[in-house]
């Protein structure tokens, strides 16, 4: 990797975020971005509006050969480390091919962040079995088992599955991400909650609290939500990051340095090869029962 | 409320949970919801296969009026008591009127069950905007905005709202609700394990446990999860109890405990009153760019 220099396009919180795209052509945002679709910096890191993000992305920035539908991707905190998810968001409705694009996506996202060799990828669903779950569901799965896939695809994963770090990546649509993500979030701020509480109950739990307070230092670091800043738009023909508007100095470097090995280690072309090999697959050979019947040739 | 006695039928885990339902005419959970279908019993309580539980209850009890699919119901827990979600898999796609029919469901719930005159109900959704979401949502929306719509409909909510409390019910379709279920459960477990290693990294961490054992078993039993153990299919004619296979006496007894309180309260006849008046209320007026032309009449 003989990246000398990374160079970063950052957009705050300022500027208009107005609905109307075209008039923000001035505004921070877009112009950070141009910054990066252009070659001027590397890649950009924004803090601002998530929705006015990708439609920016999505037209100063081309889609990546293959890819047909840029997806939101980030980190869960599990039990065994991290977890790469998406899509959190970027897309409300995916079919099989989306979902099959964005397993790919996540793979090459958790290769280049996590630094593995063949990520585990599973599918989120509402149960295991084979017969599970939307049609579109099944024939991504149908796709990604094909000999010669470019993912290690493990079936489908629940819910529960996230936290325990089962696979190393979770592909779901962005609803349905968007809405585990969120209540991931909620019940961990409610849980944090508890034990606060917990240890304000009585003299005696204050005591404990005093003695375990390096323990729960060490634990609110554990699963610090500065440490899981920052989303990718994965899938367009540039790096561009989403941080939380919310964060801090550090939730911010966090964002800045996923999107700098994101550049450094070569996401794109990476992403365009795996992409490549999916395509290379026959998607329906397996499922010739729900092709339509060819009646009259 | 004169209910002198309430007749249970209950269901353990044994028996042949096959998948040929007509086969199980015998089987033991077959006979425990007949039992309940035909009036020797007013409630079934079943630790079986929840996909087995929801094809024989719908085989045996019939919908109630104005009911046209069942979903599954339970209780969630949050900062501010419980809070009661559906539809937790039954159906994995609905429409907008499946969906405004939960919505009536699972407000006579919590009536019922957490004693709520005018229970608050949120439709799950990626963002509280009006305009967010899928079609089906915003149509659900509308008509339960409507005057003289049965329930306190407080607009769309988002995953994280579920910890919160936010609203009394949260409404979603059986696909997202599994997966927000699930989620909840990993998320709890993934806290749960932080804690309990936090206590374990250090001699001081240990003391500390020691003098908070007492605040931090008050805290387990919060979030208990044998207290939040029993889901009801909700929109039959008759009272289908499922518990969490599992689960030890105590969250069975509260299985039972619910069970018995639905039909104490009279949770079938509220019900259809509550559905009577959704169905009474024109569905589509607010909408009428979405309805098809009527091309020559």
């Amino acid at each position: 990797m003989s990246v000398g220099k990374v160079v970063l396009a950052l957009d705050g919180m300022g500027g208009d975020h107005a609905p109307e795209v075209r008039r923000r052509r001035q505004s921070s945002m877009w112009l950070a971005v141009d910054a990066a679709a252009q070659g001027r910096a590397d890649t950009v890191v924004s803090a601002g509006n998530t929705g006015a993000l990708l439609a920016i992305s999505m037209m100063a920035m081309r889609m990546l050969p293959g890819a047909h539908r840029p997806a939101l991707a980030s980190f869960m905190p599990t039990s065994r480390g991290e977890t790469v998810m998406l899509d959190l968001g970027a897309n409300l409705e995916c079919d099989a091919e989306n979902l099959a694009e964005f397993a790919v996506m996540g793979s090459v996202f958790a290769q280049v962040l996590l630094g593995l060799s063949a990520p585990t990828v599973g599918l989120l669903n509402v149960g295991s079995e084979e017969l599970k779950g939307h049609e579109e569901l099944r024939q991504a799965a149908l796709w990604l088992r094909r000999e010669g896939s470019p993912v290690s695809f493990q079936g489908f994963v629940e819910g529960n599955d996230i936290g325990t770090g089962k696979v190393d990546v979770v592909v779901t649509d962005g609803f349905t991400g968007n809405v585990a993500l969120k209540t991931i979030e909620g019940t961990a701020k409610l849980y944090t909650s508890f034990v606060r509480e917990a240890f304000r109950t009585s003299t005696f739990a204050k005591i404990g609290a005093l003695f375990a307070s390096g323990a729960l230092v060490k634990m609110r670091k554990r699963v610090d939500p500065r440490r899981y800043n920052g989303g990718v738009f994965v899938g367009l023909d540039g790096v561009c990051v989403k941080s939380h508007g919310g964060t801090d100095a550090l939730g911010f470097a966090y964002a800045i340095g996923m999107a700098i090995d994101m550049v450094r280690y070569d996401y794109k072309s990476k992403l365009v090869e795996g992409l490549a090999r999916l395509h290379a697959l026959p998607p329906t050979l397996e499922a010739p029962v729900l092709q339509a019947g060819g009646g009259g040739t």
